[in-house]
């Protein structure tokens, strides 16, 4: 840790500084500049170390505090040296193959459901999406099917063998939603529930993390580290778009989020174009380059009537769609040294 | 509703939209042009717009669906006229006087809270602010003193005559802390967590949702009508600071939000300087800016020792720095009509 | 163009819109709801557009003004039906072929610069980049060589047949860039310099126009126009990063504008991973998703010795790995139907 | 300067960074830590530090260099103590008093312009804005009146007995424009348009630089710092709103610039409510609140007539309502110990 002080501090202040990092278990290293000082901080526990720098900031004549080392362990790239592999009952996402989530964004009927499902599956995908419980901006907005719809989510993960992911958004639920699916996923809206965030730490089911649409990268991991500091190692981050000024898409998808994860975790990385542009036309180009950057997976939104489709057609795929672009994927991942 | 359709469209797919906004309930009203089409749509439910935005934008040969009316109903200002001021035990917030919310970030012990408390309340201040259970970036960070953090806000409100408001993070909790609060905070990171908003708005306790830090306004409201559709219309809203890219400040303090807001909604608008800025130095300025706006309150984080605060003592002013602030404020009231 | 009046609007008041939209050149079409009314305007002419929504905004009764037609013409899609290809005297940039840019961030001598271009060369790339005039945010930085640096760029262009692409700041200074450069570089910084727009607009040299860092997709395509309606129609796109609160990059890549502009624009787009990332490490994985997702060239930092470079060397590769680099783009480029 | 080296880093690559400081005129301080190595460097020319870090930042094992002063010289608060009153013939801007400049967007007619001036001189106002060339998102806008919209200006400003500030866009009309105007205004399109910065830095007339849309506070001083190292040290910040993710407003005004300013530089610092909030509505209430944050001095649209304002009609406030704001703010000065 560095401690920046401000210009013209007096001797006494950096020792005030200096003891309370002293009393902190850093060992303490001052430089004095001729135009201003800096202390430098070294040791210290890992787990006291984002207070430490509230503390320090607090002090009238510091200017600034900067942490040298990151403020998670557990989901941090040195805690395991490689990436790991999240194995889903013999699916592993992190491993050599690119795994292929698809279905549709909200489940709707056991039809609508299952022919996506069965298509899906036979296009390549092993593992089906489909929202139960929704979050929607608005109160008036259509919430899920709920229970009915888990229960419709296992029974087409079972007939099409696929694993199935789908979102919990209940602290009171995730046992429920566990039950039913393999994978909890974690909205962007929840990624800094921390609440939510521990309940599913304690879950033996895999998590999926997606980003928060406002998260920096450091935010996004120590929100993970929530969960695994909690006992379940076994999460997937998802790359889903990130807010900014440009109204085109819905959210700009920041696929350099993908490499960079890569070397700052060993954590798998999966990409949703679906939401990470909200533009059906632009999923194809968009899957490719996630596909080319290194992501360990996607997640497609697949619809076999995105027209009648009661939430986020706009973004959702035609089953046609999706069997064409398969082997375009394939391809890629092919370029890069993966598979499909 | 505006529905625009691409260019070259045909006749048969504009009666297709016309066909679909009919079912929803709405008047159709084509307005066919040389270059392009657009359907207007009058009518139709409240409660339906948002999905039926969502399922016109899934046609391929629609370019855009313009809402033109909002999709808030209890919190829109029409549904008042006037402005609401929220009774708090005889404290009326959005009323003519600028309520002052103060206190530390945190609870850390009786000796803190008591005498921070003490001369707050004698420098004007009539709401106790406090964080017994606080939201972290970090699970390794501080997490609060958790229920006797609560205990000590209530008598320590008793004991001065202040009420009380403190964030609720947990949906299991929000009975344990309207026993001991008077306001229940719903902090800026939980603004969309749904599951929390729908048992705040069944809880007797009115609510201070603060703005989540990447939300437009229209989200912030519709976050609001969660709470207000569950039968809690006594919401207060709160600016705190959007993310934007300027690293100087932790946030942007927007304050065009709180006369924009008063336009919109009927709900009164505090401000908080003290996490819109993240710094201690810019408070005062921004505390009077806040005045000037329009603010019908003001929360601010006071510490009796900053400098070793646990949380965010580097936006933290002093007690002293308060006392002198209240009257410079009540100046500025006094210059736009207001009281403290 | 729809006019969307407040609630509570007096028909007088919609006629008054009427007649200015009817003066204006449009065919005029109101639509009384219960709630609202709307005013569908069609025809009119393309110039005026812009400045008649700002006229139509500025009256008290109306809500807001939308453009249902493109503000631009020449840079349009529809201007051409397809895809252009700027021929750089044989090098097609938007034709089959993924062209590839590469070369030092800025030229620091002939050693630097022909050592660099000799290898680039040989290993694929066919035009030449490197700064001359560079742009720093500040006035201690290094400026560039100037016309020094222009004639090293023209005589290594030439020895190793490279075609030439570099910056040009000045207004004053287009013709001399324009005698030793064959594209002209307008910077992300200069994007809605007018005055240099204008003046590269009627040089005979194409130009590549980087994107604005804060610039949507709308306004960028309406710099464009700007070069274009002054007579040079020979215009590169080049994404280049967006400003977003992420600080890990020094940009955000935003990969989807490609795909989007190919929709929007017969205009060519390239993308630049060295920018847009700020970081050495990501340059080949983005590399590597520009061509994925349909980029019609690549423009990439390669420095002898990046450690030593005098301007960002952080975001510079190595000529070993450029040369690595290669033929992994190759792979990429077949998968999706193109060559290097 | 702090240069935190990576972890895993050897003696020799310490000893390699020690050595380029060193030659950069740095003494060195290397501090040597279980985890991880900091080179802390005091001392060395202000004039080099912005490439210093660029070239250490280039090597593999430096992690990340932080500055710990201020990258400018001129503008910096230090260079002068206390803050500058710009003495534009006898009004100040940055003393006691907060001036007023006011006025149509757009130069129009002698007749909109000249009854503009007339009242709002009576009403306060000191210092009369109008563009005469308009930069334009589209080139199919006006562009603006030119000479004769100067002329009229310069005019008014005589018969009125105020002030003129007005927009310069093209380096070569500098001169022209300093000719009729007493303050240069540098638009925000323009920001970092150095060739334009570096030519006003060679007129003797004062110049207002905007912020740019995008610009850091940092980045903003750095350009004002080309303007003053040019030689002309008369410079005026104005904050004008940035670009964020709220589409509410036209640009988010960020009116904790000011005091964050007022500590970092001792240039005074306007605020332009109109530009900043993009509408009328806003205004009044933005105004109020500058003046209370603190601004030296505010700048205003007004038209007698905006409903038909070529441009930006939206934004500008009629004559009543400028002549009923003036009051007001008055209030607002007295409460904060300043007068208009």
């Amino acid at each position: 840790m560095i401690v920046v002080m401000k210009g013209g501090t007096t001797p006494e202040q950096v020792q005030e500084i200096a003891g309370r990092l002293e009393e902190m278990g850093y060992q303490v290293n001052p430089i004095f500049g001729v135009e201003r000082t800096v202390v430098g901080a070294v040791g210290g526990s890992e787990h006291m170390k984002i207070d430490a720098i509230d503390q320090l900031r607090s002090y009238d004549y510091v200017e600034d505090v900067i942490l040298i080392t990151k403020p998670y362990k557990f989901v941090a790239k040195e805690s395991r040296g490689a990436k790991s592999a999240i194995d889903i009952d013999g699916i592993k996402i992190g491993g050599d193959q690119v795994v292929m989530m698809a279905g549709p964004c909200t489940v709707e009927s056991e039809e609508q459901l299952f022919s996506t499902a069965e298509r899906v599956a036979k296009a390549g995908a092993t593992i089906l999406r489909g929202g139960a419980y929704k979050p929607s901006t608005s109160p008036y907005s259509f919430q899920g099917m709920g229970l009915e719809g888990l229960k419709l989510l296992k029974e087409a993960g079972k007939r099409y063998n696929l694993k199935v992911v789908t979102e919990v958004m209940h602290v009171r639920k995730v046992e429920e939603v566990a039950e039913y699916a393999d994978i909890l996923q974690i909205g962007t809206r929840n990624m800094q529930n921390y609440d939510l965030l521990r309940e599913v730490g304690q879950s033996r089911v895999p998590a999926m993390l997606k980003r928060g649409m406002t998260a920096k990268l450091e935010e996004w991991l120590l929100a993970a580290e929530y969960i695994a500091s909690g006992g379940n190692d076994r999460i997937i981050l998802c790359e889903r778009g990130i807010r900014t000024f440009e109204p085109y898409t819905r959210n700009t998808l920041d696929l350099s989020a993908v490499p960079a994860l890569h070397s700052l975790t060993h954590l798998p990385v999966v990409v949703d174009p679906s939401q990470g542009t909200g533009r059906r036309d632009l999923v194809a180009a968009m899957s490719k380059a996630a596909v080319a950057v290194g992501a360990d997976g996607l997640i497609i939104e697949v619809h076999p009537n995105p027209d009648h489709a009661i939430k986020d057609g706009a973004q959702s795929i035609t089953i046609e769609a999706f069997e064409k672009l398969m082997p375009e994927l394939q391809a890629i991942a092919s370029a890069v040294g993966r598979s499909f």
